[in-house]
């Protein structure tokens, strides 16, 4: 075994975006870090932490990115796989709402195909990280990079690229100090939907999706609306009931939506994102929760190999 | 008044089309033609109609598209509009899922914009039909021509016209000799449906946008995928509970869907459509009804005014 380095980089995401409940993501300009030595024998792994989850994932056995590493190597049959000691520096928040899981899904798999030097299609890359994940509306993003639409049936995958936001648009994105686990913001979801909801939505995500690929940005607001999850997500975090409204009212908001599962909320700005941000950050103090704010790109790249040593 | 003759030609089309519920709608190249001679006092109008409806659409006062005028002059605060003589020579099967009605619309504002010297923009042209019709899924691509994505809010409207399709793809439409009305089809649908099922149709109808403004054809059977319409609908005319896997089954159709309402059923094809529509017609034959087909064009422009004399 030599002792190559592998670095990847990969992005933070925002999935469910609006009416795009489990299919539309887009990758954030924020990433985490994961550096690995090859170093141990099969089945033995080291994990060191440091920033985000420094205290919550030191344990090898059950970190994600060795976990789906090992998925990985099953899925493309590698017997004994390598064991390694990796050190991850993490600045996604974790359960927050910023696919901080699909990250590190992204990152493991990428690991398993660098280390087991496998050829591997983009397509079958992301059939194995949405089959670790459960379905692909963050890692497709985090793995892609920009805007994904991606559809999953539980054994194969369809899913588009859509072009880059422009350079004056950014994405504004407040972190509340609570968190909300991804099983509770699933069990708030109903049962049945009125058949009319469901149309909406539909509706909505067809706009958001042909909007976004033809560049028509003033639309985006109503690719955003939703009438299906995010009025039960809004509930599960303070603030969550009334931060939408206000900060589509300011000047500049192309749209807002919960990120992901929340209870990151997630803004579109043509120009001062600041403004937008503050009032988010404003209304988690008004009701009794810190919270910081990230201002990003809107055009992040996908997950990536920084450097082979 | 003058004696100006204005003939409208406006195209069958599309709704529904697939995952794409109440928004996706696509113009075929299949034109009924109106001719107006405007010679009449307000309030006296006098129809002819050659072709599909000769029978049913002879009477002035319910004809859809002396109606949809007058809307649109209400709409326009036009007063006392001028009546007129009309010829429609009508070539789109009535109450098959063509959209018939649609074009009746559009032709109607597009004679009320021309007798009236309108200055109307595009969409305001659209926000009129839309008002009329009730919906955008038929009368945007009726005007606008090809592939549309529309949301309407019961007051505003956003759309988006997606790229054409290559000329080698075919859009092949079997209309079998039994009719269903709207008003069937629609109290055939149900008011609550799972959640899964609203998920699954918005991430397919945000698919079929997006591959379709990015051109990726093969991912067009994905987006023309549904679960909250068509299984209800099927069971409204024979064979319809058959047809589409039977459609889909054959080399070179890439998706196949329940024309609007039904009962026409619609296949996209790149070559070889006959296949597609005989295995339609058969099928029909088999379930003991008559069928005709067309093999239309995936590109077919939106209505215009075709001569100002």
């Amino acid at each position: 075994m030599d002792s190559s380095l592998i670095k990847v980089r990969a992005p933070a995401t925002s999935a469910n975006l609006g009416a795009g409940f489990d299919t539309l993501g887009m990758a954030l300009s924020l990433y985490n870090i994961v550096t690995v030595k090859q170093t141990l024998p099969p089945g033995e792994f080291i994990s060191e932490v440091t920033g985000e989850g420094a205290r919550e994932l030191t344990d090898a056995k059950s970190n994600l990115v060795i976990k789906s590493y090992l998925d990985a190597c099953g899925a493309w049959k590698i017997e004994n796989p390598h064991g390694f000691e990796m050190h991850s520096n993490n600045v996604i928040p974790l359960s927050r709402g910023l696919g901080s899981s699909a990250t590190a899904v992204v990152t493991g798999v990428l690991i398993a195909r660098e280390l087991n030097k496998i050829k591997a299609p983009e397509t079958e890359m992301l059939r194995v990280m949405t089959r670790i994940e459960g379905q692909p509306d963050n890692v497709a993003p985090c793995f892609l990079g920009g805007m994904t639409v991606g559809c999953w049936d539980g054994n194969d995958l369809k899913y588009v690229r859509l072009p880059s936001l422009p350079s004056d648009m950014y994405v504004v994105v407040a972190v509340p100090d609570v968190k909300v686990k991804t099983s509770d913001a699933r069990n708030s979801l109903p049962d049945v939907v009125n058949f009319g909801d469901a149309v909406f939505n539909l509706g909505r995500a067809a706009l958001m999706a042909a909007a976004w690929a033809t560049g028509q940005w003033d639309m985006l607001s109503w690719g955003m609306d939703d009438r299906l999850h995010q009025r039960y997500r809004a509930k599960l975090f303070p603030g969550g009931d009334v931060i939408m409204d206000r900060v589509r009212s300011i000047p500049g908001c192309l749209g807002a939506a919960i990120s992901g599962s929340g209870p990151s909320v997630l803004a579109l700005s043509r120009g001062r994102p600041r403004k937008l941000a503050e009032a988010m950050c404003r209304t988690f103090s008004e009701h009794g929760v810190d919270s910081l704010f990230f201002v990003l790109e809107g055009n992040a790249g996908g997950a990536r190999i920084e450097a082979v040593l």
